[in-house]
């Protein structure tokens, strides 16, 4: 069986692909057709939204570099995103992409525009939001404390919070919050939420190379979403210590103290089995019990990606009685369903 | 950061665990806390159960060796399975696991054991059959197309196609179909499926070598779930190309035709991310187009697993009325919602 005329990989890549341009559209297609009653694919410029869109109150979209799925295009259904614009691989939207979206799905009330915090993502979004004759709101999602903010300009990253942030704002939405209610609660979600990412391989872009190199015994903590090296390179080690290591950033972060309730949300970036995942959660909520801490929610699974990465991301939410019941509110989309 | 005294890693291979002996406790601990609303885990013997028993009807039971998850653990609540026996890593469950398990959630009814079709598997069933004082029946799953039979002594696998067959056979005793007819359709909907899968990777059981070695270009055809060598080594290829490598022999054994409707499954083996699977599921559907087969329904995402294998499989299933309206019937698990 010789591999055909198109072929495209190099010899250190392998993936379910044909082009490496076309892998976007090509996945994209595929989710759209997988998901046929609950979304829609706009081709151009590209953009995805709810197959039926709202009739009235706040929309909510979101969008950055395609290869983290299933975000954003996975939380487009009700109770969470009106549409999503997805880049290339690691690559933000362009202006246009956002703006369409807007003027597709926002009505009177109005926009609120989440954005993980990426100097090419702040520049694509601010840049659309001049251009739309809407009233307009701002969520910045900044989970990471993996303290990398030295390396990147922007500061603190967007990773997997960023799917807390969109469950919250688009509850709020669906709820006929305001405009300013619903960045209110964005906002407050962000500030409540904090996150550690751990590689045990780099990702490969298609038709690139490795993003960094790593041993056979090592892991890389810290990391984000893109393959990029974290903060600390450490030997590899067992979940509980790991879990340890993840938890500390995150504890100090947030100021954890015993009796606050969490939610808890195990994240794999690509990688790695749902089974470890699930390992990883239970050696965090024997840790967190052990601080006192109530995990009165849990989600566990491949939210937010950096393509085929083996690793993992701790994230706790600090919950209060608004931010739980907004949690709580029923969603419908390709990945939640409540 | 130094690696913690009981530091269980070899130094080829990087896994989110502890000891590799409490690798499946630990990770159906977390899991069982996580959907601690829809399952209860029973410790010892080991199985896994709704978290609330049906009061009457048909009981469906299936299990089998971890580290194919979420499989079959992900597929026990409301519309599919009442229980599911985790042996350890790809190692059949003991045949007091499945006593118990019956024994707990069986009503008068009686109870159908989801079979896979694995020596190890068959012989546990078989000697738990005989130990149980109720009307039982067995479905087999040997949905695998890829010709290894011959290696195989219990001859084709059940792979991928198993969530099918729980899927039809627990949608039945939902509602309420007697133990022969939960039988029927459940022998039917294997008989109309069809599985062939492919490998970019092997896998590593934890504490143990990698499964097979396989070159940077290269790809394995017709492999299993147990990270086994397959039927044909190949060279990387584009995933058009794949797709009619893959369909080829599933057309055949299923010998489709024009007109027909299927259900199209596209699974991961593990670590393949989701955008991967998305793009193949656009080209598989492309490619049935062009067959004139009607997709009626889809299903993306890894549901039967090899650990961290990268790869996919696809599987189809020919619909008639009767078998699509129990694949749409409700269900509601930590998988899947409708």
């Amino acid at each position: 069986m010789a591999p055909g005329p198109a072929a495209a990989r190099t010899s250190d890549m392998k993936k379910f692909i044909n082009q490496p341009d076309d892998v976007v559209l090509e996945s994209l297609t595929g989710f759209a057709e997988a998901h046929a009653r609950l979304v829609a694919l706009n081709l151009n410029p590209l953009y995805l939204r709810r197959r039926t869109p709202k009739r009235k109150g706040v929309a909510v979209i979101s969008g950055g570099g395609s290869g983290h799925e299933p975000l954003d295009v996975g939380f487009v259904g009700t109770g969470m995103l009106d549409a999503a614009c997805p880049g290339a691989v690691f690559t933000a939207p362009t202006p246009g992409q956002i703006v369409a979206a807007a003027q597709d799905v926002a009505r009177d009330a109005g926009v609120v525009l989440i954005v993980k915090n990426y100097a090419g993502d702040l520049k694509a979004f601010e840049l659309a939001r001049d251009m739309l004759d809407l009233p307009v709101r701002w969520v910045l999602v900044d989970d990471d404390v993996s303290g990398v903010d030295g390396i990147h300009p922007a500061g603190r990253r967007g990773v997997a919070g960023t799917v807390i942030v969109e469950k919250i704002v688009g509850a709020a939405a669906e709820r006929g919050m305001t405009l300013d209610e619903c960045k209110r609660v964005g906002d407050k979600a962000n500030q409540a939420t904090a996150t550690m990412g751990v590689a045990l391989t780099a990702c490969q872009v298609p038709g690139a190379a490795a993003t960094f190199a790593i041993g056979a015994d090592e892991i890389e903590l810290g990391v984000g979403l893109h393959g990029e090296p974290g903060r600390t390179r450490a030997r590899a080690m067992p979940a509980d210590d790991l879990v340890a290591a993840l938890l500390g950033p995150i504890s100090a972060d947030l100021q954890l103290a015993g009796g606050q309730g969490v939610l808890l949300l195990v994240n794999g970036l690509g990688g790695t089995p749902l089974s470890e995942l699930y390992l990883l959660l239970a050696a965090t909520r024997a840790a967190l019990d052990r601080k006192g801490l109530e995990v009165r929610r849990t989600a566990v699974g491949n939210f937010a990606t950096a393509l085929d990465t083996a690793g993992a991301s701790l994230t706790l939410c600090v919950l209060d009685d608004e931010l739980q019941s907004l949690w709580d509110a029923p969603v419908k989309t390709a990945v939640w369903r409540w």
